[in-house]
């Protein structure tokens, strides 16, 4: 039997995220010399394996193989294992899991994991082509059913079963593109969206304003992963991965199931919490993919925070927020970051170790954090990805 | 430290590759549906991970976000991990070491491991496009530095430097044109390219000949893998990862040290048959990939099959065919078979599954084989991939 290695992230830098005069590979290699910086201790030799999160460099940037062209831009020569990893808004954390189960099977001693999303072109037309082939396109997609009429559904849906109301997903808005004031790698802040503004946005897919979606983004985010021998050459606070869990039931939507109970959702999370042996009560901080402020709401649900239909109330009232229950999304979320497909599941990583160390803007730290929970959803919410982390001490 | 569990290839299929009038999710089910029929003890239940290997579905196909498009298709509701794996033309192989690292690590019971690709398109303009972003495109694709030129340098400096000859290129296009007639999966035959002929068809890229290139093909294969505690519940004949290695040293041509020593495949190699405590002299068969006639002869060298110079008269004197110190290629090859990107490393995989099992036609059959290699390299030859299987029993 497997006696697994324990691993732990043990270092990660971000860089700043927008609409970037920079290529897919200066985005690698910028996230590679922040994550030098960010762990002095680590040397560009100690890195056996590096797994490279993107969704559609193909499209995005006209690039494919794209594994070795971040190596080489970050000054790596992995030995052990190379790879790109895909999973569409979940492609970066699917590279941390990689990580995880080569260090943790002995196939790795030191990997780095780093997402890059290069979205923003000079024409947007084939950022547009590009989004729409992560639904089933020759059923889906080419009826329109890209991401934010598939998630205004959601929203209409939500608000049909349960009351859910414009301003409570507006206080989800609110809450995330606060937290972003307080993070410099944010794509947008509070001036951005301001408060009193939000229900005046234009519409995007009715009732999803502006405000209440995710944008097209450039950004990378990188960290490095060691099992329990090495760790201390590295830091002295580690964030350890406690828990996995992914489930995925269907891809043409068609085959979906309820449009606002993301069963999916709740099974990976199920998995996650019983191989990291905790409840969705012991978290002190979640990184939720919201993607839309609706997802932030089902997602409150699903995972247990509050019971079926009541996720609006839940933020409205404060408790995704300091001071509540826990703090969701206090990096600013997909919302107040932009969502660089690849690379948000990295950043988020990089957001639960800077917490751990409690060296995060006070404006967003939570006090003395122990269990965290990164979610990313991909596609039509068809799969669900999270990862449960121990702080270390 | 780690008692990392043993894993094994216990079954795998191949669908027929060629130009196939079957769309991408299509030819993921059918890998699927010869999966099951390959493993009657195999359950969709049983399987809790899915890695997909494809290289470029969003350009060939499309499509992103393939893995849950491919587990729709095969019927599997993966609740461990679910990811796709992209290595260009490692992709396949890349999804096996995923599976390998899961369920080695504990995180995976049973996995499957497809690969899928679909090449041909109705206007080929876009399969080139897709092509170019193999290699760095702003540096070397724009300039027409796609993989026929490259490996034609490659073949001319060999010329060159050894004396290789026309020749010696044809021998290896013989053997396995002659090997893939007794695969029924293969896209070409010895008619399609008979001995005699070889030298006077088509220049592609001088010295290539049509003879001397695999080509753009659609295909897809799939294994299951699994650890020591399970594995006879589905097979007799488990073919048992022993060893892995991989190398990446540059990705800019800009940057590429010696085109006829293949120095990263020289490293990947020597952590191969480290890890799986051997030397290249055990080996029974391996699976090269011989996108091009040269490359076989390159690796012959870079595996210390034969001195730096030999491979084209190690060919010409039959050492690599069925008599000779190994057998090279007996699934008849990336140039018998087609290289359907993704599918090639999965494809390799279930022929050494099979060949252990001694269930192939008699022409390609090695007589008793018992050590057999898997390679792959991707893009310029910038990356190489390794495998190490035993055959168990």
């Amino acid at each position: 039997m497997s006696e697994r290695r324990e691993v732990a992230v043990v270092g990660g830098a971000t860089v700043k995220f927008g609409v970037r005069a920079t290529t897919w590979p200066e985005l690698a290699q910028e996230a590679g010399l922040g994550l030098f910086r960010a762990v002095p201790a680590l040397a560009a030799e100690d890195v056996d394996s590096l797994f490279v999160g993107a969704a559609e460099p193909e499209r995005f940037a006209f690039q494919s193989h794209v594994a070795p062209l971040a190596a080489e831009q970050m000054g790596l020569t992995p030995h052990r294992i190379l790879q790109r990893t895909e999973l569409a808004c979940a492609s970066g954390q699917s590279a941390i899991r990689s990580a995880y189960a080569a260090i943790a099977s002995g196939l790795s001693d030191v990997a780095v994991a780093v997402g890059v999303e290069k979205m923003n072109l000079p024409s947007m037309a084939e950022a547009n082509t590009a989004m729409a082939c992560v639904m089933d396109r020759p059923w889906d997609g080419v009826h329109g059913a890209t991401a934010p009429p598939f998630f205004a559904m959601v929203a209409q849906r939500h608000m049909l079963e349960y009351g859910t109301t414009e301003e409570q997903l507006a206080a989800v808005s609110e809450k995330n593109h606060r937290f972003a004031n307080a993070n410099p790698s944010a794509q947008f802040h509070e001036k951005t969206f301001p408060r009193d503004k939000l229900l005046r946005l234009p519409l995007v897919a009715p009732p999803l304003r502006l405000g209440d979606c995710s944008s097209m983004t450039d950004g990378a985010a990188a960290v490095v992963l060691t099992h329990s021998g090495l760790v201390r050459r590295f830091t002295d606070s580690p964030a350890w991965i406690r828990g996995t869990g992914q489930y995925s039931d269907f891809h043409n939507l068609a085959n979906a199931g309820s449009l606002t109970d993301w069963v999916g959702l709740r099974r990976a999370s199920a998995e996650a919490f019983r191989s990291a042996r905790i409840t969705a009560a012991d978290l002190d901080l979640a990184e939720l993919h919201d993607c839309f402020t609706i997802s932030e709401i089902v997602e409150y649900e699903a995972l247990g925070l509050c019971p079926s239909g009541e996720g609006g109330r839940f933020v409205a009232d404060g408790r995704s927020d300091r001071g509540g229950d826990l703090v969701v999304n206090p990096r600013g979320g997909l919302l107040g970051c932009g969502h660089p497909l690849g690379a948000t599941g990295i950043a988020q990583a990089v957001e639960v170790f800077e917490q751990f160390a409690q060296k995060v803007d006070p404006r967003r730290q939570v006090p003395d954090p122990h269990w965290a929970l990164v979610h990313n959803l991909s596609g039509s919410a068809n799969v669900h990805s999270l990862m449960v982390y121990e702080r270390g001490g």
